[in-house]
């Protein structure tokens, strides 16, 4: 006959960290049991009541029920909670000169259409023209040609393709370095946005002080053999919430000027009878 | 001009510590100031990467999706890592006399019907039949009349109602103890079941040497005014993986003999012409 096992309060966290510890391959087994042992440090610190623990349960499946390809909660909910940026913190250890890395965010599209130097990914959408050009390089300055940049951003009221129910690709393209490793994207400057705040994630943060904002930026993807891939922002200069960013995204090194420049010439060989803004940014590379 | 915020690896959990400690409500600050420490120490000691990142939002949206009103997979993930058990512990401390308190399960459904004492819970299905029956008491002996004791069980297959597809209650009931603190629950013996394998659980426990079994038991609300609500499980002693309950339910004083009688009189005051199984289990209930 089987001999029963009583399980307690103080032996239930060893029982479940051997359990997890037979995942037969040993990353796994170390990230579920370290798993465990936080959950369970977490639970015991507050001492977590079931009504707690209940809610925890449906907020987590509201989170669930709520996302789609083009609604992703759970990113939203790990960037709001600082976690996306430790990860990518902690997985970009690039040298000081390079470009750092930022928060993917929950509104990257893939297979965005490509786009020739100065391809205009806004098509026609009202906002302030806006040029972001400058080189991709390497740590020792070398240009970088043929790097793919992903390129994404919200619109002049803050929103994403993702966002809206729209059928042709939306302010995303990828643009490919030329040989002296010069790229020139044409856009409309983005505006800054506040979260999606009605889903599980808005509600948290309607309980709190938290600002629900972003500051104005551009998404890029930087991809190339011999670097590592870069996800990362640049941040207009002087836009509202630099210095609070819901999803602590923000680096000082990716902050760009906007410069203003009446009707003239541009920077992918054109010129405009109109006003026009400038963002020079030359992308520095980490070599794999 | 705002100054921006430059947040690293070193200051990330600090910075996303102070803007939740911002809650209104002092617990929930706790609660979310405590997850976010939480959160980031298993991120930083594991070195999480970013495909592991992505892989856990994807499990975590799967998760969500295949949840329902009867299939809670967020429950079975919380069953599974020790968590509802460790919750259940630190919430009801009670006299080592009274009755342990165990796991809720996925599988429990509101509002089952109302039966009389010795009342059929098993309808008709198959099965061996089984009375369970005792007394409700309080620590010091004395019968508590008028206790609901909601029921629910597995059948002889292992399954649930939740699991199945029925227009009406199937296996559970609510009883109600007579003036002298006794009840009678008429059933059938329930069989040990494996959780479901065919979710975002499942294919977790898969990758370990984890046995995905419960012991057979049966499912016990209990609800009077004056103690404490009681939650818990009655084990059918010499049953299989009463050892490694894959929830980590067990405890040695929920484990009750199903005792063999053959044809004569039974519990409820009736006959029976065919064997039977007799559980006999005295509820005690820890005051408020
Ligand atoms: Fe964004
Ligand atoms: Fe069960």
């Amino acid at each position: 006959m089987t001999q029963p096992t009583t399980v307690s309060e103080e032996t239930i966290t060893d029982v479940a960290v051997a359990r997890w510890a037979t995942a037969h391959d040993p990353r796994t087994a170390e990230l579920m049991t370290a798993l465990v042992r936080h959950l369970h440090a977490f639970a015991r610190e507050t001492g977590l009541t079931e009504a707690e623990w209940m809610a925890a349960i449906g907020w987590l499946n509201a989170t669930g029920q709520i996302s789609n390809p083009k609604r992703e909660e759970f990113i939203l909910a790990s960037d709001v909670l600082g976690l996306s940026m430790l990860v990518v913190e902690q997985n970009h250890r690039f040298d000081p000169d390079a470009t750092p890395a930022t928060v993917l965010g929950p509104f990257y599209i893939e297979d965005s259409p490509e786009m020739n130097y100065g391809g205009d990914m806004s098509d026609g959408l009202p906002g302030d023209p806006l040029y972001v050009h400058g080189t991709v390089r390497s740590l020792d300055g070398t240009p970088v040609p043929g790097a793919v940049l992903d390129v994404w951003q919200s619109d002049a009221d803050g929103a994403y393709e993702a966002q809206l129910d729209v059928d042709e690709a939306r302010l995303r393209a990828r643009y490919t370095s030329l040989d002296d490793g010069s790229y020139c994207v044409r856009t409309i400057a983005p505006l800054g946005y506040a979260i999606p705040m009605d889903g599980p994630v808005g509600d948290l943060i309607g309980r709190t002080d938290i600002r629900p904002m972003r500051p104005a930026h551009i998404h890029f993807m930087l991809a190339v053999p011999g670097f590592e891939p870069l996800i990362t922002h640049l941040f207009r200069e002087g836009a509202d919430h630099l210095d609070d960013d819901v999803v602590h995204g923000v680096k000082q090194e990716l902050v760009v000027a906007f410069t203003e420049h009446g009707p003239g010439p541009t920077p992918d060989g054109g010129h405009r009878d109109t006003p026009w803004l400038e963002a020079r940014y030359d992308f520095v590379l980490q070599p794999t």
